[in-house]
């Protein structure tokens, strides 16, 4: 088998000459180009990909397209891929789109000009799947479903048992009227969230009482002030997301009712905000650092061609705070 | 004089080609770029730098270096940047530099070898002005002080007032054993407030109390318990930061304290947080948003050779909200 090096003697050049000409990755001089060429095609020489990729310039950049820069949610995402990638040896570029779908084209094709390694994408959009499509450098989906055809991997946690979680939660509470604050039911996890939730309410009987609300504290105001006249009776909520449940908590309080006497709170997400507030917030917990850091080693572990064991379906969990109280005997059970 | 087009046309090549023979900017044969090195050689062409910018390929990218992802602070700034770039026609690359000098200086190195057109910096390092000098990058310097001699600008709010005006609130709502969490005095920002603090002191014959406690909710937990115990009197607390500002809160609603009726508390900086948190906190607004465009404002006029009239130096304010109450005739004044 023909070696670069045999490629390159025969060019009368060195192997990084070769190499710098397969990669385009620096200026030849163009008669050498030539040279080179002639002898590969000749030849027949096809580097293998260990090889290559040890030749190849790697720019050892991750690109990481946050769809917010201050949601709290998608920041410990990128923390903990920041985290992952620099131990690796890489180094992160993060573009925020600011939920626009323009802007999450135009940065996925910055990136790709820069010629980063890998781009891990946090979208809300339906609309991009095609550019991820064409788009020539790998790309990890963390958190949503786009199913594109050429992406790594998809990463999401179980948003279906996240959602029948807080609502058996609130039902052991002895909460006896929930009402759910459902996301933009254009996301696959706001429906998941939410068909759990029915499947409690079947189970145990309920009614489904909801109001749609997406995951914006501002937004969570002002449907917590509809709940309260649309359902008086209200005696638990389950917020959208803890930034959501942050504002129930705040309307709730200026309002005179007591958390969790009166009203109980569950969030979802487990930011590290839910922690700060006071009182603490009960909350499902998505594992936002390992499915950050699962993002970044499915990529890494993609470019550099090394198997890649990850589980990418996380499980949720229960974090039960202050906002809500098991009451003695108060469950349905 | 010479234009580009006569170049052109004596070289046999269309305009463009001269450009990015000169810019190298993309592949040209080398016969051609021979033929257009020679014509300017010959007749002495210099493009002036309008004309040169026109048809220079600039990557009209932005590098943004921050401290820290998850701190809303740095946060608020980088929105507001990538909205005024945005509009201007940059895109944004932010960097994680996670208080680490080595991170930072990567950063800067990668930003520059990514032909970056400017970078905002946003430090905690002192070590980093040596690297600062070395990039040729133009860099626009947020928040800190760092005297570098290339730098094209130091945006930076008052905060020797910031400080004043924490402490005299305080002592207008009543307070009478006001304590300082004062930040790191390592960082000019952190001495300035604690400067004014002093003078509020001394203009009203006050003992300085102070703790030292870094601008983290962690480090504000643990504070906070130690003011407790070192002044069992206190009825005012001005915290380094809204994030201590809420740790400062949790605290003392643990342990039964009213706020304000029994301590006061005010923040700095007026994060969003500072308003969505229950109670909504006294703060020193520092003007977030501003400073974020004017400094992307400042790195992109200077990019671009525009006369910036931006002023570098940001006044502050109180913004008084539930943690903090003015009694009637409480104030010494």
């Amino acid at each position: 088998m023909i070696s670069i090096r045999d490629v390159a003697k025969m060019a009368g050049v060195s192997p990084s000459t070769v190499s710098r000409v397969m990669n385009g990755t620096a200026k030849v001089n163009e008669e050498k180009r030539q040279r080179v060429l002639n002898v590969i095609k000749e030849t027949g020489f096809k580097p293998n990909e260990t090889a290559r990729s040890l030749y190849k310039k790697s720019a050892r950049i991750i690109g990481v397209i946050l769809p917010n820069i201050q949601n709290p949610f998608f920041n410990g995402m990128a923390q903990a891929i920041e985290e992952e990638a620099y131990s690796r040896g890489y180094r992160l570029m993060l573009c925020n789109s600011d939920n626009n779908l323009e802007k999450e084209k135009n940065n996925i094709d910055l990136l790709s000009r820069m010629n980063a390694d890998g781009i891990i994408l946090l979208t809300n959009q339906d609309g991009i799947r095609e550019t991820i499509e064409k788009c020539k450098v790998p790309v990890v989906i963390l958190d949503r479903e786009v199913k594109a055809d050429n992406q790594v991997a998809c990463i999401r946690s179980d948003h279906y048992k996240g959602g029948r979680l807080a609502a058996e939660h609130l039902v052991r509470c002895g909460c006896r009227k929930i009402v759910n604050m459902r996301g933009d039911q254009a996301l696959s996890s706001a429906r998941d969230r939410f068909e759990g939730y029915l499947e409690i309410c079947r189970k145990y009987e309920m009614a489904p009482c909801y109001i749609d609300c997406r995951y914006s504290f501002r937004e969570g105001l002002k449907k917590t002030e509809e709940i309260l006249k649309l359902y008086p009776d209200v005696d638990g909520i389950i917020a959208g997301n803890d930034m959501v449940a942050m504002s129930v908590y705040k309307v709730l309080s200026k309002k005179g009712y007591r958390v969790p006497e009166d009203v109980q709170i569950i969030g979802y997400d487990n930011i590290s905000l839910s922690e700060l507030m006071t009182p603490e917030l009960t909350t499902i917990a998505q594992p936002i650092s390992d499915m950050g850091r699962a993002s970044a080693r499915a990529l890494i572990d993609y470019v550099e061609q090394k198997s890649n064991e990850d589980n990418y379906h996380f499980d949720v969990e229960l974090i039960q705070r202050d906002t809500t109280i098991m009451k003695e005997g108060g469950s349905r059970k």
